[in-house]
């Protein structure tokens, strides 16, 4: 739109391509884990049905593993695309559902590392609301130069970050099913 | 919000209850199967990397559903709960994202049914563009009732409409992943 | 979905009417005004310019009034519905777009009256990034009685939070246009 | 993701900047106006009061007047930023609601051109149910360089295909507000 006042000339004037690849300066060190993401359900997020539309359900998988990168990594995807020249994009998730969200409660979204590759990352969610299990979700990830999408290494201190976190984790959730 | 002219009493006039829970009045015979439901993909359903967010497919998988239901028992999912006390809330679902979807052609889902249960139903999708394979994806549904959510048998009309679909609908498509 | 734990039998156990229409009991202060209320701006909300879809400047406009119900009567849109069966459906709305929304830092909407009248509520929001003003809107509702959606007077409890968040809400933001 | 075989280099392969600026070949003559954008309302799309969700009144708006361009110029936003080097960014948006949009019936959103300026143009929507005015929508955008995001003026072909548009399009709507 207009007057760019912004700081790294990218974001704020118009399409640029990436900047070039580049790693964290160090590895981040996580102080605890699991991340807990906190969703508000609002009242457009629920369908007539009064519980929340099912399609916001990956929707809200993915802003709590965006949500992780920023935590874990100290980027969201726009500042890891655009910054650091790398792309993640995701290969499946799949989500299982197991009570219904509704806006009267906070929505708690924790992530889990359950696998780190070469060149890809599978996270494992599992959200709740006053304790109940509401659903869970397994992402897999890729990572790719942001303007050749090709897959790359995770770079060595963004890795190192990663096996950290896992290390605070704590035990994967049990995948639980609906009866 | 205003003025209501609502033919049927339900839609237009508040918050109430879904109707008394009622069959088709006879099986539906779909002519030609699978459906493939078609979606203009837009700019605002892009992302920074100029391709279509992730969060969108399976929210577009969803509505090809919708679009199913509309075709198979010619009701969509206002009309099935609302006029014929049905829910069919989502147990599972999920995604293989094989190649990007962006706003240059329209995608194409097509939409399968992989499993008839008593009271639960399972879809699968297979989303094109051009000729390429862009996603496909595996939901399931149970059938309750609106106002209860509870399981309850698909009715034998909706049941007879839906066998006849899976009748005509072709074989299932393999399911291919990203290499 | 299943196995409902609901505290109120309402949103965990399918689809009802709105409770009957209800005041708070008792007309709350609120601490320090405008509330300010914050996002966090996600990739999947920028488009391929890089900044924020248009579409989402309304939608995080409407969230930032839900945010102002959820603090000034203590109430989000699923309670004031469902519990008080209040509806409050928006008469009109108008946004004006100063400087585009990125990912960069937190948006910050701060919510103001503009207008309280018998049975309708005006709202200012004015949004910036960092100091930066984005956005600013203007909307207009009306209280309805949620089951039948008729107009009716906001409640003596509702009203006099709301006068009490005017008397600490300071100056109305002047209203900036783009140049 | 994966495998591009994109015609274009764009779109399929990564975060790029927008080509060069450049107009159509040729003035394209509209046939029919004004050009009615047929939405179909899904289940997702309402919210607990069983109508649509105000926020995706503005996004509905959005995608008719996207529709327009494909119409009007031959080129969706992404085809227009990415191909043609120019953006379209909104400066101002407007909606009155008049009567609920529910999934009962298509919605119709008639799209008409109020004000072609130097670099910026001014639309005006009406959208309806079974002949019921639902909502109208005035919206302002600018004319700018994709990557320099500064102010042009709309390039010859362009402005002759959008005088032929205004031609035809019939009278503007009488803006009808609720009572």
């Amino acid at each position: 739109m207009s007057k760019p006042t912004d700081h790294q000339g990218r974001g704020l004037r118009g399409i640029r391509p990436a900047g070039p690849m580049k790693d964290l300066e160090a590895p981040r060190i996580t102080e605890a884990a699991p991340l807990v993401h906190r969703i508000t359900v609002g009242w457009g997020d629920c369908d007539p049905a009064q519980i929340a539309y099912t399609a916001n359900i990956p929707a809200w998988g993915l802003l709590a593993i965006e949500g992780w990168y920023k935590y874990c990594l100290g980027l969201n995807w726009y500042e890891i695309n655009l910054d650091h020249g790398l792309g993640t994009p995701f290969v499946s998730l799949a989500f299982d559902f197991v009570s219904p969200v509704t806006p009267r409660a906070e929505l708690e979204v924790a992530v889990y590392i359950s696998r780190l590759g070469r060149s890809s990352l599978s996270h494992q969610v599992a959200a709740s609301q006053e304790g109940r299990l509401c659903f869970s979700g397994r992402t897999t990830a890729a990572f790719v130069g942001a303007n050749e999408m090709k897959a790359v290494a995770i770079p060595d201190n963004m890795r190192k970050s990663i096996e950290s976190y896992i290390a605070r984790q704590g035990e994967l959730p049990e995948e639980k099913k609906r009866a």
